[in-house]
């Protein structure tokens, strides 16, 4: 039986999910400790891991982070008070006999979402609606980073003309300040709703026709569909799946968002599709085990898959 | 002695290169006859072409088309006035000998670009400023189409809030209405500039200090950038190249893009470096030549070292 565990770092919580096989066994989760910039996240999730497996009986380890990755190396992860840093390195020296692999945490959801999709998909956009907004990107059947691990950031396209919404990142009216939970409250809070009110709570408005609630993610929807169009012009993706706590509410948004995108979008990029994430929060854990577990041989035979689908067309 | 022949397909004139193994030993231009919704073109291009080869001496036969194209299908090439036609096989019927490769022009010229560029570069985007922009995207050192055939449509990014200039493919306010030849043309009116100058005129202008060019030209410049922007958030390439008529000016614009560039991108891509196409008009043709020659066995030998490569790190 082969023991796997993988880690989904967020800012406020980190889960742990415990795999024998392909099977979840047991998932936990514990708050991100963001003392000291982050310092003690490593150790924190190692105790926890270390109570249920054996250090060297976990074969492979997978850990998503919120924040760009290339080769193992963490580019800055801010939610976590990380600047750059040498994370495979870290967890390899308490776990020097696994297989580790580390990723962008949406990318992470994006590459365990890919594998439940049917097999006719090859180019598919994950987009995360949470605190922030992040996106992962699938090219012809295979994850795509880009050049510095930064590829899908997504949440930092500028959706308006005007310098209206300054952004955690320093630009201004990036699409995550209209369209994550933190953008919607915000445009809730302009159109005179109550400072404290939450995503779920501006929708359940919504639903129940409070007109400023509307508003919100009518703002949501046209600046979301904004980024959306831009996107699809450049990937032409099959499908577009939404993550993240905010597609909770997808049978909310997720119909007209479709209406305004195709209005929004070339002619090309009408038939994509729009669906919704079925991991939900397991997401980033599975796609860090799945990628751990992606070694050379999978890669091999997937090139050898490719190749042969380039001779057959 | 291997002859190859490329072709660039425009809407006013098209350009047929002739080859001898890696080398163009003439090219000839002639004017795109858009009579009967195009159907004309094919025949023309024979003419020319049987006129220098022997049909069945042809080895590689490469044709850029203006439009997105899937299995050597167009779906649709406006400016020729063309719906969906099966190109590859009307020249079939013409060179069945030969190794026919059907690709989108602004494709066409990305393949040829990219074969220019020093062997670290691997995510490249390839922007062509003319009459309307195109863009060509090579992810991890291959040539990227999307589901369709029509990833890289960056001419058609809504680059503005309000519905200000209608384009011809029906949307409103893409950045090809500010940043294309016509684009500028259309600020430069709009400014007080002459009904009938041209956009090399304008640029000119803009050099000599003249207000309206250079208001102009600041227009394209701060419209280019936010659609440069959001395609760099999604790819993070290495590096975007410029081609086209309109980047013959490139000495005037391309240090105030890259720029603004840097002001309305995220912080990864603050690398990314900016280059202006070195094969002129002849990338189309040569970019098509290479694509038809870039057969399963250069396939093969790429994906094997795609493969090695990632055994390596």
């Amino acid at each position: 039986m082969e023991k796997s565990v993988g880690v989904d770092l967020g800012g406020t919580k980190i889960k742990i999910g415990f795999f024998e096989n392909e099977n979840l066994i047991k998932s936990i989760s514990i708050d991100t400790n963001l003392a000291e910039k982050g310092k003690f996240i490593v150790s924190d999730i190692c105790k926890v891991v270390n109570n249920i497996y054996k250090p060297n009986e976990i074969k492979y380890f997978g850990i998503a982070v919120p924040g760009p990755v290339l080769d193992g190396v963490v580019y800055g992860a801010h939610n976590l008070g990380w600047e750059t840093i040498k994370l495979k390195e870290e967890f390899l020296k308490y776990y020097s006999n696994s297989k580790i692999s580390i990723l962008n945490d949406a990318n992470a959801a994006c590459f365990a979402e890919f594998f439940l999709l049917p097999e006719n998909h090859k180019n598919v956009l994950l987009i995360t609606l949470g605190t922030g907004i992040g996106a992962g990107i699938i090219v012809n059947r295979s994850l795509y980073i880009g050049s510095s691990g930064a590829a899908g950031e997504f949440g930092h396209i500028k959706v308006s003309d005007g310098n209206k919404r300054k952004c955690n990142c320093g630009l201004y009216d990036c699409v995550e300040r209209y369209a994550s939970a933190t953008g919607i409250q915000l445009s809730a809070v302009e159109n005179g709703l109550n400072e404290n009110i939450s995503c779920k709570e501006i929708f359940d408005l919504a639903k129940n026709g409070e007109i400023k609630a509307i508003k919100s993610i009518d703002l949501m929807i046209k600046k979301l569909s904004i980024a959306l169009a831009a996107t699809a012009n450049i990937l032409n993706p099959d499908c577009i799946i939404f993550g993240g706590g905010v597609s909770k509410s997808s049978d909310y948004f997720l119909n007209k968002l479709e209406t305004e995108f195709k209005k929004n979008t070339f002619r090309t990029n009408k038939n994509v599709s729009f669906k919704t994430a079925k991991l939900g929060n397991d997401a980033g854990m599975v796609g860090a085990v799945l990628a751990a577990k992606n070694n050379i041989w999978l890669k091999f035979i997937r090139l050898l898959i490719i190749f042969m689908i380039q001779i057959a067309i």
